[in-house]
């Protein structure tokens, strides 16, 4: 690996969470040289994120050809994948269309941990039947990751709704004075449905890691 | 009337509202040389918003005795109030019972024009069927004013339900990232639903004159 | 349609609102999908909002041919226009030519539910007269959407000179504390005419759709 | 009940969290009123939130007679508290001693659901070595709450070190850039370690909340 | 004086305008320190600042007695006052009642410089008549002082009116999204009619400095 | 002219300042459409602001060809210029070699008028030498306008040290917390120096029509 | 010690610097069962920062008996003082008088550890020849710390003539776009001026920390 | 040189830093026009900051062939180099890999004053181990330059661990809540660990310029 990083390999086994690759603000090299280090001795897929088509077309032929590329998700992943888990314990809803994306960078995370998402769109609160016809559903989830944009009102519906863990992801979908997900990061953070936990804007691969954790918490609890 | 003020008389005549005493800011004495003027030859109820008790106590007595003063809204009225209208065509919903204080303020405006508002509190989507179980009566409305504050996501929800006209008032309620009002009023202009019209932050008297233009545009389009 | 999308076919029965598609931060292929399953069944027009003329190149030749372009509002038509009322009951004027593109997608919205929309332009503040000439004339409008940016002085004067509804869209004309239409929107919300209602920053959509809702709301109120 | 309030009594029933009083905002009479109503035929306990003391004061005998009050928390507790659980599986830390009271507030929302919370604080990255002293202790825990303001640095160290669910509470701790809680809670959300989930600013109450939900989320999930 | 202070006697001669005390930020006792050297020496009166009362009234009786104090507007003007001048060049007027306060500080500052304003208060754009009945007489200044909060839309009126110069004060009038003044700061910064200059928020002072450098300034350039 | 704009033919006998075309946010078209009517009855230069070279470039050729384009502060002038005045009364001084392009902005402005400029360039204050050496021979101008980016430090040096008329033009100069000229604006704003007045950023042509004003108000003051 | 403070009383022998008492959000109770703590063992000095003249009130006699404290700069010092060095090696200046009693905090905390501080005040850029006539003498400084609210033009002037370390300390010293501080905070940061280093807002006691650990550098750097 | 710049020759004999040229925000011509004259007389490296290849690509080939240009850094040094120092005195540090460009910048420009830096990147606080075990080594630096974006944990991690002088670089580094380096920034301004000093955002140079006056001043202070 390139002397400008130090992979943290043990991070896996520290806390159940391998390191992945913020792609932005990175160069194709720094980015091809970590990826070498990274799945030199690790047999468990490499997530990378925030990975423009520019710059993953940019990468050496040896990253490309490894890597399952999906444009929507800007996220490529390398290496073996785990077999996906039976049922899906978790269920990743976004407001709209153009929260797919980021919807889809934590569907393709959870993959890599083997765990099997399901994945609705769409469901925003101006048409609320669209999520009252599938409250039912969304009631036997353990995690509902929840994507919107604009003015995050489906935070709190979904809020006052289900009893499952809520993870909020504002997303920068909208204009205005939808502040590049500003406005649905404060309304998720000011919801008036009690206990709903917020991510970082467009922050899909975080919610991911914390429905992994909620699901080892689980486990820990010994319930 | 004391040279620090000119009295608007014509605007009543001109825009169909007339000047009010936004009070925060003044001390007693402006306020009281305000209203001498003011009430002098003027039939028509005067209006004080932004009314501190404090301030309201220290105003003179003949202005004091005169008034109708409410401390929730922190507005007085004096002079002849009209005679209240028979159906009420305007609606006053706020999202908790913190907002109570500033839809007051529009309803009490109302009155001053002789509109009778309905007011339903404490209908925030947190407790979703609030607002559901009030719905098909909602519906019949030509205006719904919508005060809630913290997420102000019910404003959203009410405007994908119903088909009026519909003035968010964001509130300063709720503390951290509900910024003093700023979320909610950022998530009303940010409203995923369309449609939606708003107002400064805890603007009760704004929304019920913005009301009060719409019930009279009504009447000028000739329908 | 994509799985990606739930069409709110029942937005117009609801709230006598058609769903739009905002098309800025989604790709072709789902403007596309969307596209197809919105016109399936529908004879009324389908509204595209914030679509630059690159992405309408990139859409599929069975859109575009349908399509009525409008490339200074980014807006465009799908599908059968209603017949134009006669009596145009909504103004739409703008404070300088840089606000026309924004006071274009209200017109076209309006069209497209037949609400025949007079539009002056370049009336601002520092050439007062302008606006004052047309005074007489704008006073019997139902409805002014006021569109400005920079200082956002047009919507005070004009909330103190008419009695009727007034929307104002602030836009982000102008620059430095400009800044991208805050400024305008911060002046229309803490105007000090009474009775101003607001909507998002560059939002020509939306004031045309709360237009529609106050006319609605006149009849509803059954003056 | 007061006509301003609408108890959620189903609530409970609905997401396993009862409706709270923020007192904030809210007059003593309103307070009041929400506690004659939703105690009434509740057996369980009812929680009052940021309620300063000289509001507590001010309450009416019947309801300070019954309450468990806490000042340094502003928490108030009415009616029969449940059984307290044996064995902790949540903890509750704190960067410093000015955090405690939020902290606290945290505590007793669990109480009152019957969760036995582990509290330590003060283990802030100044002094880092008291946080890797109690590191294996910690491992133990299926959720930890980090209760922390000014750089919130603490957030990052225990989200890189610790497997379990980790709940972000910034505080508004500190002065200047501080910013009243804004920089710890950005720093959370833009937090280096994955999978960190966050509350709003002193949201105590809340990051219980939410932990309550992740306890439940693991029972769901059928581990 | 009080090592804690160095006295800028050299101040007028050098650009004309002494120095003057803000009185806000510091004690009674480091007040009395300056005033006592301030006033040795000079013939000329001592100007302070943003004194509130209560700290007026803990200055020792030296100080009080000599003290020509106006609480409206805070300040203190202390020595021998210049003979007035006789024909007005300079005119302050103010958006509403409650701008007085700042209009006056800078009505005492330039009588402290032998300069007569005169003062026009309350001719807010709202009310567009009182403006405009007086604008013949407006243009017959040489510098206009426009003391405005809220929406600030006053300073582009009279920037499009009135050819002289003109000096935009914001004020923190209002409340909500009237943000302290800052709405009305931005709106003069980003006024459509050109040449409009400002100052800092309630900053009455130096907006009499201001005008006194320009009518300098006029002197300089030997027109 | 294009039925989207409104020439203001009248401004320049109004308040003796031509209206200029702010050619940010315009087409080619209109930009050209607005000057066919500015220049067909008036023989006074018109002149462009903010004009890209790009679109410049697409401008149409009877307009190019009649045009004097400057790139670096992006302006143009068309018609015939005034004979320029002999003696400079304007000072423009900048702090850097990347703020001549606004400084140069308002000697443009200022020419089209018939006032000549002094420029001089790169003095700000980490080599205070570079001021203080041209001290003297800046105290004799009537009016100074400065232009700084970054920190701003320089409006408050200048400001201490000149007696005349001080207009502070912030420039987006700078990177990081210069915060595109808004540390520049406010420092300005806030500076310790008395009577420094401020334009929007980057505005070197609001400054010029500022200092053109300050002219007048000399003659008008009658000095 | 409570039970909700961990005394790191390893720090001082770690970095040199030994923990401090930020009053500011603790209870008098809590500020008191740490003072007990912190003092048990240690011959050193333990300082109180921002610690209010009601707060100090409050506080158990015996830590007020044994206190030094100083109402300007809110800091108390207990224990045993170290012998103050003799010859000065770091300087404090202020631009202004309302600046001192950050200062003070500085200079306070430098002689708990035997520095000795030449402090200056009141010598910021609107008389610019107070900070010229010094600065001679403020050459031979290794360490320079500047505090200056407002603008924070001090901060440049000085980074432009002085070859030592500067120490850029903003403070929330004026009014308007002062911010409380931010300002120069900003302009600190954005500043032209070479190599200047800054702390949080009114953080005199960080200023002091840093000073110190400069000293120490130069040791360990073993010139 | 062009008559837009004065080149600041005497800065290095003044404060022991030659003025360096920010290429950001100039022309080619203008950077051209620098480099001739401040290379002229001067034996001295001259250095060139935030210049983006396409500039450099646009440079005369005179300057382009005697430079020596980094990318990464987007630097570039002109002029003899001196002879590099033995012992690194200072160490520049960075969380992530995404932030060696700014590191590289201030190594650069030590480079150019003869200081030899030790560089260790991507140690942040996500895989504390990487931090903790060159630890000691780090104690041994009298200045250690960290560089960090996102949540800027590490700058208070390490100022609670080491004793020299710390010099917090905030990055750009990161999305969303990053805020484009607000949040660092304002993470090592808020520290809880005493002493940290901050530079602009992404300001490598800034770094650079004050750990070499941290290093004169240990001489200065005759330690």
């Amino acid at each position: 690996m390139s002397p400008e990083s130090v992979w943290d390999a043990a991070r896996r086994a520290r806390i159940g969470l391998a390191e992945a690759i913020l792609c932005e603000g990175k160069t194709p090299g720094q980015i091809a040289a970590i990826c070498a280090v990274a799945t030199k001795d690790d047999r468990h897929p490499l997530l990378l994120t925030r990975l423009e088509s520019t710059v993953f077309a940019a990468l050496p032929p040896e990253v490309r050809c490894e890597a399952d590329y999906d444009a929507l998700s800007r996220t490529a992943l390398l290496g073996r994948m785990p077999v996906p888990g039976e049922a899906a314990r978790i269920a990743v809803v976004t407001a709209g269309t153009s929260d797919v994306g980021v919807a889809r960078e934590a569907v393709r995370t959870l993959a890599a941990y083997g765990e099997t998402a399901t994945e609705w769109a769409d469901i925003g609160v101006a048409g609320l039947w669209r999520l009252l016809e599938r409250l039912e559903e969304l009631k036997r989830f353990a995690v509902v990751i929840v994507v919107a944009g604009m003015d995050g009102a489906l935070f709190s519906v979904i809020g006052g709704l289900l009893p499952g863990a809520i993870i909020a992801v504002p997303t920068s979908t909208g204009y205005g004075m939808s502040a590049k997900g500003e406005t649905a990061l404060h309304a998720a953070l000011a919801s008036c449905a009690p206990g709903i936990l917020v991510t970082n804007i467009d922050n899909g691969y975080g919610a991911a890691c914390a429905a992994l954790r909620i699901l080892r918490a689980a486990r820990q609890a010994d319930l």
